[in-house]
């Protein structure tokens, strides 16, 4: 199996970090190619608009069983690579050292991406065919915020329609036992603007002139309770409860929570909670987060300014059934209501969640075929981030699920990321049988 | 009187930043020479800790009033150039078109103390002598917070005693009226920190790692209302009230609301104050103000990110017989009794404010000579702004009185700054008069 290290070297070293749109279609044609040699039919599709990022779509056509079709979602770009100084290889390097290949995009997602590639390949070489249709789509926005997957879905559609999606990521935690995940929270992002007096004022005027980031203290302050909760009116009105079958999934889940808070150096979880409320936060409650605040003189000492302006970045994670949109409407009332008409929204992004019910075959599938490969795995009701999936259930109407090889603490997004060798090779065994179960329907 | 405009120039053309701690010596060295060559006797002086900046003292001795002195506050340090691109022409050009002599410090403060250079100067060459005793203190550090002026007062107290004080600045209105200004507001400086995760988190995880920038918003919610009124128990506990000549002088002072509001861009004060309200709040309202607010990401787009920590700057300007010291014991008591007992309360910086009274015969010597002069003055019972003030009074127990010649407008501390000939001249005469009068007792 040699040469799905090497393989995955080769992807390294294009780098491709599409918040500084580097290397982006280099890697695409990476990609494709490497498909093609694989055995995988590939084609590297557009937007109208050429200045996007192009999707790679890969396909191999099942001779026994065209009827059914399973689709894996990747993507080539990475996060940038800074801070440079805190690699001890170059970002770009993919250095092998034992049981590990460095380099940003090692795990996350080219690791991913050539335990499929490969998965496949190996059962093409043993059998000459597939036991189900196979799609790839594999994009080039993830690290951006995906922010034309969904326009990609709808115009390839006829080519992407499939019965079943392998999400882009997957965890194996610190036991190697692999996390099957099977939703994603969404996401309001917003910016808050508050406009003071036109330019900073000495702050002796503060007697006077209203300043804007004591306006935005006080709206905040009417936003969120100290437990977390958002006080904004019918907020958590459509969210989603946990099914019976949720409830127990989520008791049996094992969780650290001393590990937890060791590894961020805290000792309380927010409203003090322990226990399954934990484990149920992480999977279903909505948040309001404070990811930015900036106003007047930030640096060394002293200056007596009344800022100009005052902004907050804030990211509310959303749960099943709440529609960023119509969040958003509730919140701009909720500033009108409490007297802050003045207050600028800026929309930034917004994404709604997804979940797979546990019901599904398909969880069943992917859930026996890791345990076969792994000797155990955990079922998780969602992931706490946010990702597309929404858009792949909405356009394609096909059930999705998160399984993969990345090590929790690969250090993904930061530097040094790594891909564990051992997860590699083991997530690709567990990908063929994922395709073996899930062809049987 | 062509030389007091070169002479002005000269000073400014040395650039003198105490933020930087560009030209000081030079710049002392410069005054100390301008004072002897005007026939003032002059010393550099130092503090044992020869890295601070020395201050110029100056004095001439009365031969016919030796036993009555007044001393003129200045300084020889500037603000920081910066922003550079807005300026017009060289900050430390010197520059003079028409009625105005352009550059950093023209105003502040080297014009105001060219002014009584020269009227000392003319003084001494019309009559050979001084009515009395005249000194000069002229410091470094203004621009940085005087932060030694008060130990130089202690170390030199013999030489700079004296029975009143001119203040370092003075305005002029849009009418041409000068300002006598009877006080300032005092200054506790602090920066709040809250500490939360050790390092920046991802924000899927504000379900469970509570965010220290909604911590400290919650914490500042409780300190403030939104009439700009103080919650912190016992704040306002030793604010002096106004006596009933103050009042009255407030009631008589002129104050265009209508210009304050175009200048700054706003439709309103802040507890929709207007009338007498307006006057009093700028002399005698204690405030709390954000001068400053940091955390998180604060760049363009999104990052979804819990940050490690939040910090805030606050000036509170504080009222006669307020004591910064307590007034800091208070905050941190609130914090405390609040359950924010964990938020780090760092002191940057802290003075008393003062306040001549009315009735000091000073105030009429200067109020006769400022209306002989200019033909009309107004009183102003304080400054909404602070300085060391408290600290003359204290250690020298001389009253200190603002009066100058920097018109109000004239674009101090930003890029532009510049002096009129035409009120400097007159300012100079305005000087000789003060001290004419005040030698009489």
């Amino acid at each position: 199996m040699g040469n799905l290290v090497a393989d995955l070297q080769t992807l390294i070293r294009q780098p491709s970090v599409s918040a500084k749109k580097v290397g982006l279609s280099e890697c695409a044609g990476l990609v494709a190619n490497m498909m093609r040699k694989s055995g995988i039919n590939s084609e590297i599709l557009h937007l109208d608009d050429r200045s996007i990022p192009p999707i790679v779509y890969g396909e191999v056509r099942s001779k026994s069983n065209p009827s059914r079709t399973i689709l894996f979602y990747n993507h080539y770009d990475v996060q940038p690579e800074e801070p440079l100084e805190l690699w001890e290889n170059d970002p770009f390097s993919g250095k092998v050292e034992g049981n590990y290949v460095y380099g940003r995009g090692s795990a996350d997602d080219k690791g991913e991406l050539i335990t499929r590639i490969k998965a496949v390949q190996y059962m093409l070489k043993q059998t000459g065919d597939v036991p189900c249709n196979v799609k790839f789509i594999v994009e080039g926005e993830e690290e951006i915020g995906s922010v034309h997957v969904e326009e990609y879905l709808r115009k390839y559609h006829d080519r992407l329609c499939c019965d079943g999606v392998i999400w882009e990521f997957g965890y194996v935690d610190a036991k190697d036992r692999p996390i099957i995940s099977l939703g994603m929270k969404g996401l309001l992002y917003v910016e808050l603007m508050v406009r003071g007096p036109s330019a900073d004022a000495h702050s002796s005027l503060a007697v006077l002139i209203e300043n804007p980031a004591w306006r935005l203290v006080a709206a905040l302050a009417t936003m969120r309770d100290q437990n977390g909760r958002i006080l904004i009116k019918e907020w958590y009105n459509e969210a989603r409860a946990f099914t019976e079958e949720e409830n127990s999934v989520i008791a049996s889940e094992p969780f650290d929570e001393q590990g937890f808070k060791e590894e961020y150096g805290i000792d309380r979880f927010v409203a003090d909670a322990h226990g399954r409320d934990v484990k149920k936060a992480l999977v279903g409650t909505p948040t309001c987060n404070i990811a930015g605040f900036n106003s007047g003189y930030i640096g060394e000492g002293t200056k007596t300014v009344l800022p100009s302006q005052a902004m907050v970045k804030i990211d509310f994670r959303l749960v099943p059934d709440m529609i960023p949109e119509k969040q958003l409407d509730r919140l701009r009332k909720h500033l009108n209501e409490h007297g802050f008409g003045d207050i600028e929204v800026k929309f930034i992004h917004g994404e709604a969640a997804a979940r797979t019910p546990i019901s599904d075959p398909f969880v069943r599938q992917v859930e026996q075929a890791a345990k076969e490969t792994f000797g155990s795995a955990i079922i998780s009701v969602s992931s706490a981030g946010t990702g597309p999936m929404y858009s792949f259930v909405k356009v394609l109407g096909a059930p999705c699920i998160s399984v993969g090889s990345t090590y929790m603490f690969a250090r993904i997004h930061s530097p040094n990321e790594f891909a564990r060798i051992d997860l590699l090779n083991k997530t690709t065994k567990c990908i063929g049988r994922i395709i073996e179960k899930f062809a049987t329907g």
